[in-house]
């Protein structure tokens, strides 16, 4: 009984990601779905993607959190669209919040949407929300073993950004050793080392996201 | 009807926390309910305090993980008796799982029962496993908006430590700012500052335990 109801909760997720997927290809925008612990680092990624990108393509992006609008804020002071949702102590977001957001948007104006998820390396990874690739953000501080520990996230994301990278010297973390993790779960995954206050790895990224854009604008509606 | 079924998962779950309670009353085994989000350094945390208390208390630990049994395999070399739960996927430890596991434990010889909830900072705080108490372990590398962000764990824990302190130099974490947001949520809450690689705040937190299990001896059955 209890494993039925959960079903149909999770077909209608599904069905609803489905509808946000086909609004998205119509309206030729790209989507990423952004996901990591909380503190990865997500939305300092977001603010440098934001500061190389924003005079390349026109974007805009949904903040998810469980509650306050500090992210939001940070997102708005770069010029950027942004609405905020507040899952009021939900630990992800779901297709159907990401829907009723995305009509607040102008889409025809976008090239690239990306939806910040919930600080969980968890939940977010059960729940799609109808975006074109899925992208984890893993902080080295939080340990070499957490792809395997977490794995579901690290096999559905197209591209894992090793962040906090500047921190390597002074923690126990491998990056050699995680990166072969990574590839294990996700064979030929990309994988990019990234940190925010050395501006590393941002270019790459950002070139990753730009390619990105632009096979969905070449893609037939 | 879908928040009818939500509520009856959770009046069980409710229900067998209760009878987990009742259960460790009786044995007079304090037990604590560790949290936190993924590589907060609960396991290092943990591995800290069996050093210290190992000989001055009987204690067992109970792991939670989605998958692997790393963690269980750190505990077990330090001589404490350990059982590894995993979720196979779950976001969060319940008390069925904590009652089931708890059988295989030589409840009488024990004084403290320590459970290492899976690495997540939202979902194991809407469900109790029949813990005395819970503990927030949050790293300062997650950046000092958290608790905020996250309100209801620190709202629910009697204790929160900050973590991984070694690294405020390298990080732009204020310690002022997150104690001042964590009191606002839990006014009083007793705060530590840990290093687990520089051995600081162990003593203090190790002997709050002492403290909650000599309290619970003393106590009535």
């Amino acid at each position: 009984m209890e494993v039925k109801v959960m079903k149909n909760i999770l077909g209608e997720n599904d069905r609803i990601a489905a509808e946000n997927r086909a609004m998205f290809q119509e309206k030729k925008v790209y989507v990423l779905n952004l996901m990591g612990s909380p503190g990865a680092g997500k939305t300092s990624v977001l603010e440098k993607t934001m500061e190389y990108l924003k005079d390349k393509v026109h974007m805009a992006v949904i903040e998810g959190d469980l509650f306050t609008s500090k992210d939001a804020e940070r997102i708005e002071k770069h010029g950027v669209p942004v609405i905020q949702i507040n899952t009021a102590g939900g630990c992800h977001l779901d297709a159907p919040m990401v829907q009723q957001t995305a009509k607040d948007l102008d889409l025809d104006g976008l090239d690239l949407l990306i939806v910040e998820n919930v600080g969980n390396l968890v939940c977010p990874a059960d729940f799609p929300i109808g975006a074109d690739d899925s992208a984890v953000v893993l902080s080295i501080t939080e340990g070499e073993d957490k792809p395997m520990k977490y794995p579901l996230i690290f096999k559905e994301s197209s591209i894992v950004l090793l962040n906090k990278v500047d921190l390597v010297p002074y923690c126990n973390f491998s990056l050699a050793n995680a990166e072969e993790d990574i590839d294990t779960l996700n064979p030929g995954v990309k994988i990019v080392e990234v940190s925010c206050t050395k501006n590393q790895g941002i270019e790459d990224w950002c070139g990753w996201l730009l390619q990105k854009v632009a096979e969905k604008k070449g893609a037939q509606a």
